[in-house]
């Protein structure tokens, strides 16, 4: 295995016993502490950063998103730091015991929180991340190694050696937090197959870095970030609140994984209601790609192919179906969708209830825009992206979905006959 | 990928829908189906075992504990069908929503448990997990992929036809429990790699096969089953009941998970502990690898080498280690066990408190035997292996660990701004 792969794995193993053991107030002081020296240190850090930026503007080959990702700014800088103060406000996750039961031999048993261990994150080119993941997982008690793309080399660098000063200061374990500098592909795969020293591994990026650590990785893994996500409008809608809705959903922020990506319209609503969200669609831009139902209501609207039904686009465009009945709309759903966030617009009482359990997804909603889904948004603090898998946690993943539970057990002597 | 296999995982899927929608009456009225169509068919599941049996006694090469678990006689089919029972008088755990919190904005967030869709397990030759894998997976609205070991094969077929045509009877999907009966390895390797149709892998099995799993699955995985189990007597332990509670952990079951593999004692107790200890375990037939320490106190001591702390005998063979110090015991116990069970046996409050914190394990005991880690003796009821892995779920695996949660929202019109 890589050199640098196992001795960082091998850090970040002996540090998460202390870290585990690191009190609420030392954890905070560390996150306060690197907040601190970001903010003192704007200077190199930006330097780093523009070191990134001529690097990858002297290869003429990317896109102006790509260029947004991985250029800082002071304003950005600040807000990573104040980032942190935020997650040194949150309450600690870790020890909590939320009861106890006892068995009929006496034995007393309960569920302690504690940390995961050790967390491993494969990203692309968004030195945030890089902020955002120490601050959480350090909370959590656990340690971290990051390995981002090449183009955040020197940026990741510069943050990283500012946590490591930051935890110094503190009298913690540098190796709490490592960077995998060895940005060929060969590492990322060591890495991968580290399940000797890695508790959990969650790559943050689009969907072929998501799906390379699938197909490769032996750690566990937790799948992040595609989200094609659908509003159904059922017939029995308001249909202001289901143009509002719908307009917010798809354009506040269209480069978002909860963003609208599919409209399905329950037929006997469509005259009152594609008629007037249509335009106002229109007139933001957004290209419709609809269903022949759906083109009969604008000359503006291109047809729809298979393919637009199971597409993020990420992108003001809207694919647009009028469906037969609700089931119709939840059989879509469950078979186009990546169990993001699912919305239902209704004034039925049962459709309502039947949407909630019957659609397969980490959030589904009743009458509000997909946008909420977030950690934020939903009270938890900061997160860590949105899981869209089932297993261990789903939705937003705030400070608890990087712990772990133990059972304690309080006897006085009890032996199993 | 394999025919059968990919045949059987679309089957699974597309039964999931309606199992999961399927009532709490409808789901136990097909469990009792099943148990009393296992108990009204003996004669046939005993027929296809003994072709099993037989198969395996032409081989010439097999050991008496795996025909032990490959057989089945009326008592154990018996003991199967009254654990359907026992399943289908648990709690459904299915549709809960243990309290929903209100957002500044209005909106309403709760979790909902839901099912985790599509369950494969694969197994050594027991055919009792056949049907209590199906029993478990079915009550919390899953459906199954059973691949089972070639020894079992014919065992395997008749009971799960069985099920099936107990499902039939209630209308519900055959597809919902399914055996892949091609046992040639291949088969097995694309069922790891159905990540388009699998939700959870669970192998349950040996070290090797479960090894073999996590190496090539692309599947998400619980990890079960390897327990190296400790118990460390602290100075201030009652010398009595750490004698009793020793002796129950080794001997009374050695071939299970949470049976005691290494015993710790501080050098303290050490001069009145271990001539009692001691020959109490060799009374009860078990070998003793001790350190230099250890062997002092018998001359039927047996030097312990290195390997001896990291093995998991599941016989009666114990390791024993004096140590210095509480520190130095978790720090062996972090170091070589598995993370299934740790005890401490300790009339310390201090003592108590600090191994329950820093030990990392599933079950961490106080004062009682490593024996008790298990679904029914913690009350979660019946259970489908321990999981030694830190994500999803730790420790025994009731109901609860085979569903998932879903974040449900109530919205009135709601968009972000």
């Amino acid at each position: 295995m890589h050199p640098e792969v196992v001795d960082k794995c091998k850090q970040a193993s002996q540090a998460s016993t202390e870290m585990a053991a690191c009190s609420t107030t030392l954890k905070n002081k560390a996150l306060e502490t690197i907040a601190r020296s970001l903010k003192n240190n704007l200077k190199p850090i930006l330097e780093a950063n523009k070191a990134d930026l001529e690097l990858l503007e002297s290869k003429n080959n990317y896109s102006r998103a790509f260029f947004d990702r991985l250029q800082l700014n002071e304003q950005r800088i600040i807000d990573m730091a104040e980032g942190l103060v935020e997650i040194a406000a949150l309450e600690d996750p870790l020890g909590k015991v939320t009861g106890m039961w006892k068995r009929p031999n006496g034995l007393e048993i309960g569920l302690m929180r504690v940390p995961i261990g050790v967390i491993g994150i494969i990203y692309e080119a968004r030195p945030n991340v890089t902020i955002d993941a120490a601050g959480l997982v350090l909370k959590a008690g656990n340690t971290l190694i990051l390995r981002g793309s090449s183009e955040a080399l020197h940026s990741n660098k510069a943050l990283v050696r500012i946590i490591q000063q930051s935890l110094l200061e503190n009298n913690l374990p540098v190796g709490a937090v490592n960077l995998i500098e060895d940005t060929d592909r060969s590492a990322a795969l060591d890495l991968m197959k580290a399940s000797d020293y890695l508790d959990l591994l969650i790559p943050r990026g689009g969907p072929s870095l998501i799906k390379s650590v699938i197909d490769n990785s032996s750690v566990p893994v937790i799948q992040t970030g595609a989200g094609n996500c659908h509003i159904y409008v059922d017939h029995s809608a308001d249909v202001d609140m289901a143009v509002n809705i719908t307009v917010n959903a798809k354009v506040q922020r269209p480069g978002v994984c909860n963003a609208l990506e599919t409209l399905l319209v329950h037929r006997d609503l469509a005259p009152s209601f594609l008629p007037k969200v249509l335009p106002a669609l229109i007139k933001q831009g957004v290209e419709i790609r609809g269903c022949p139902k759906t083109a009969a209501y604008s000359s503006e609207v291109k047809p729809a192919s298979e393919k637009d039904w199971e597409t993020e686009y990420l992108d003001l465009i809207l694919a647009v179906k009028v469906m037969e009945s609700m089931d119709e709309a939840i059989e879509h759903i469950n078979k186009n969708g990546t169990g993001h966030s699912e919305s239902i617009l209704t004034e039925s009482y049962d459709h309502s209830r039947e949407f909630l359990k019957r659609v397969d997804a980490a959030a589904v909603y009743i009458n509000a825009s997909t946008r909420f889904t977030d950690g934020a948004v939903f009270g938890l603090g900061a997160e860590m992206g949105i899981s869209t898998q089932k297993l261990h946690v789903r939705g937003p993943m705030g400070l608890e979905a990087l712990t772990s539970l133990k059972y304690i057990i309080y006897g006085s002597g009890q032996i199993r006959e």
